[in-house]
C-alpha cells in the first residue's frame, strides 16, 4: 500500500523528516510544500534541496510544490515543519484544501508572540476546528539524522492511538520513537530549550568555564521543570528525551542555531546585526518574551529564562545578567 | 581570629580546595596532608604542586606535611579528599590523631568496592565512631577552580548548622554554595556520574554523534534518579547542582577523567592499557561494578549504567553495548 505524506515547509528539519520517511520506506512518496520555486525545481531536477542541507541527495521518493492543493491531494498525514511565528498564517491559508481528518505532525518548537500560544493550541484556532495533532520532538540535529545516525525523539498525541501511528511510521533502525500523551509537557520543554539555549551561549561567549555552563544549564533545566509541571506537564516528560534530552543538545550541542546567537551576544555582538546576518530562524529570540508574561501567569521565578528576555531586549548586559545570576541568595535545595 | 584546616590528600581536587579556602581568606591557614616527600617539599619551597596543576602559584598560607599528627593538630575543619577506594585504610591509619569533634568535608565521589557503601558509611566505620561530617558536590573541575571561574557546589549534611557552617567557609565571589540535609542524594549522584561519563566517552569514542549523546546521558540521567530515589534522595536534589549539573559537566565537559577512559574505550583501547597510562584515579571504573548490584538490590533496571560494567568487564564490545541500548523497546514515557 502507498503512504502519502506531505510536509510543510523545506527548512533544514522539514527536509531532514522528510527524508528519514521516504528513504526507510521505497512504497511512501513524501511531497514537501515550499514557497520557493527555484528550491522546488533543484528538488524535483536534481534531488537536491539548493539551500538546506544541500550536501546531500534526497532519495528520489522526495518531490517538492509550491501548489498547495498539488501538495495536500491523496495525503494520509501532514508534517508541519513551518517556523511557529508563520504557522498561523500559513494553516489559515490550507485550512479549507486540507481535509478534517488527515493528522497533523507538527515539529515546530516554540511559543507563537502576542498569543503566547503553543502549537497544539494554534492549530485548531487557525484551521478553526479539532484536527488530529501529534507533537514530535527530542535531540534530533536535522544534518546527523541525514548522516543516519542513532537519534532518539518523542511522538506526543492526547490520541494514543495516533501517537502509536506515528511510532510506526517513523521508527527505524537509525530513529527510535518513544510515545506519550503529555503534549504540554512535550510543547513547553520544546519551546524553553531554546531560551536556555541562548543563555548557554551567552555563558561560552563569555568565556565563564565549563563549570559556569553546568551550573546554569542544570538552573536553567530547573526552571523549565517548575514552569512545564506548573502548566500541567509530567515530571518525566521533563525527565525525557524531548525534555532534558533536548535541552543538553541544544545547549551543549555546536550545530545549536540558538545557542550560537548566545554565543555571539556574549561576545558583544548586537542582537540586529546577529538576526540580520542569519538565514534560519532562531526560535528562542521569539520566545523568550513570552516566557517572561508565562513566569507571571504561573507565579513562578524563572531567573535565568527572564534574564535572556532581558538581554534579547537590552534592558542587562550579558555581563549584568551573569553577574545578577550569580549573586541570587544561595539556597537550601530542598 | 586564625582558622586552621587540613586537607587529607594533594591531588587536584583536595589541592585546589586548599587554594579556594586560603587564597580568600589570609586568616586561614591549610595544610595538605600527603604522602610524597617531593610533592610536600615543593610546596613548602616552591608553592607548587609538582605533581597536579602544577602550573599554578598556591597562596603562601598552603603548606604540606607527611606528618599526619603535625597536620590534624590544631585543625577545626578536615577535608578528605583521598581516593574513595583508598580511604578506609587512610581514616583507619588517622583515627586516634582526630580529635571526635573534627568535622570531615569529603569531597571523595565513588563507591567502595566490595561494600558498595557511600563515604557517609565509610566515614564513621572506618572511624569506629560518629564523626560529624559533610559532603560537597557540584560542578566543579579543579582547574576552573584556579582559575576562579564562576562555580557552585552544593553542601550536604544531616547537620543543617554544619552545613550553613561549609557554606560560610567555602562561599566566595567565584564559589557558590548551596546546602542540602539530602546526603544520600548528593552522594550517589556524585558516585553515578562517573560511571555515566564513561558511557559518554564510549559514544563519543564511537563518532555516534550529538543526538546520540544527548538521548544516552538523558537515559543515564533517569537511571541515576531512579536507583537515587530508590535509595532515598530527594528529587530536587537529583536535578540540582550536584546531580545534573555535576553530570553534564562530567559527560560533556573535555576535562573529564572518566569521559577520556570511555573515549579511549569507544576507540577500541582496552582498559588494561587505558588505566596504566593514567597517573590519576578514573573512580568510574570502580563504581560501575558496585552499581550492577545496587541494581538488584534494589530492583531496578539500569541498561545504560550496566552495559558500562558489562563493557568493562569485557562481556560486551562498547559497540555491541550501544547496539542492544539502541534496541531496547521503545517504551511510553509516562
Amino acid at each position: 500500500m502507498h503512504v502519502q505524506v506531505v510536509v510543510f515547509g523545506g527548512g533544514s528539519f522539514g527536509t531532514a523528516m522528510a527524508c528519514a520517511l521516504a528513504s526507510q520506506k521505497s512504497q511512501l512518496n513524501v511531497t514537501l510544500l515550499l514557497r520557493d520555486p527555484y528550491v522546488c525545481k533543484g528538488i524535483n531536477e536534481q534531488h537536491v534541496n539548493t539551500r538546506y542541507l544541500k550536501e546531500y541527495v534526497l532519495p528520489s521518493n522526495v518531490v517538492a510544490t509550491t501548489s498547495a492543493t498539488e501538495a495536500i491531494q491523496g495525503a494520509q498525514y501532514a508534517i508541519h515543519a513551518v517556523p511557529v511565528q508563520h504557522s498561523r498564517a500559513f494553516l489559515k491559508s490550507i485550512a479549507d484544501i486540507l481535509p478534517p481528518d488527515v493528522p497533523i505532525i507538527s515539529v515546530s518548537k516554540g511559543l507563537e508572540m502576542g498569543t503566547g500560544k503553543m502549537m497544539s493550541e494554534v492549530i485548531p484556532d487557525a484551521l478553526g476546528r479539532r484536527q488530529p495533532a501529534a507533537f514530535l520532538s527530542g535531540p534530533s540535529f536535522a544534518k546527523e539524522m541525514m548522516d543516519l545516525r542513532p537519534t532518539g525523539v518523542v511522538a506526543a498525541s492526547k490520541d494514543k492511538k495516533l501517537a502509536r501511528e506515528m511510532q510506526c511510521l517513523f521508527a527505524s533502525p537509525y530513529l527510535r520513537v518513544n510515545i506519550t500523551t503529555d503534549v504540554t509537557g512535550v510543547e513547553i520543554c520544546g519551546a524553553l530549550k531554546n531560551v536556555l539555549a541562548l543563555a548557554a551561549g551567552i555563558v561560552e561567549g563569555l568565556d565563564l568555564g565549563n563549570n559556569a555552563m553546568a551550573a546554569l544549564v542544570a538552573q536553567g533545566c530547573a526552571e523549565i521543570r517548575w514552569l512545564a509541571e506548573k502548566m500541567g506537564a509530567k515530571s518525566a516528560t521533563v525527565s525525557g528525551l524531548s525534555g532534558l534530552g533536548d535541552i543538553m543538545l541544544t545547549c551543549y550541542g555546536s550545530l545549536s542555531r540558538n545557542r550560537s546567537v548566545g554565543v555571539r551576544l556574549g561576545r558583544g555582538d548586537a542582537l540586529a546585526d546577529i538576526l540580520a546576518s542569519s538565514s534560519q530562524v532562531a526560535e528562542g529570540v521569539a520566545t523568550a518574551g513570552v516566557v517572561v508574561s508565562l513566569a507571571r501567569t504561573y507565579r513562578v521565578s524563572l531567573p535565568v529564562l527572564t534574564a535572556v528576555a532581558q538581554v534579547l531586549d537590552g534592558a542587562l548586559s550579558p555581563k549584568e545578567a551573569v553577574f545578577e545570576i550569580m549573586n541570587l541568595p544561595q539556597i537550601e535545595e530542598s
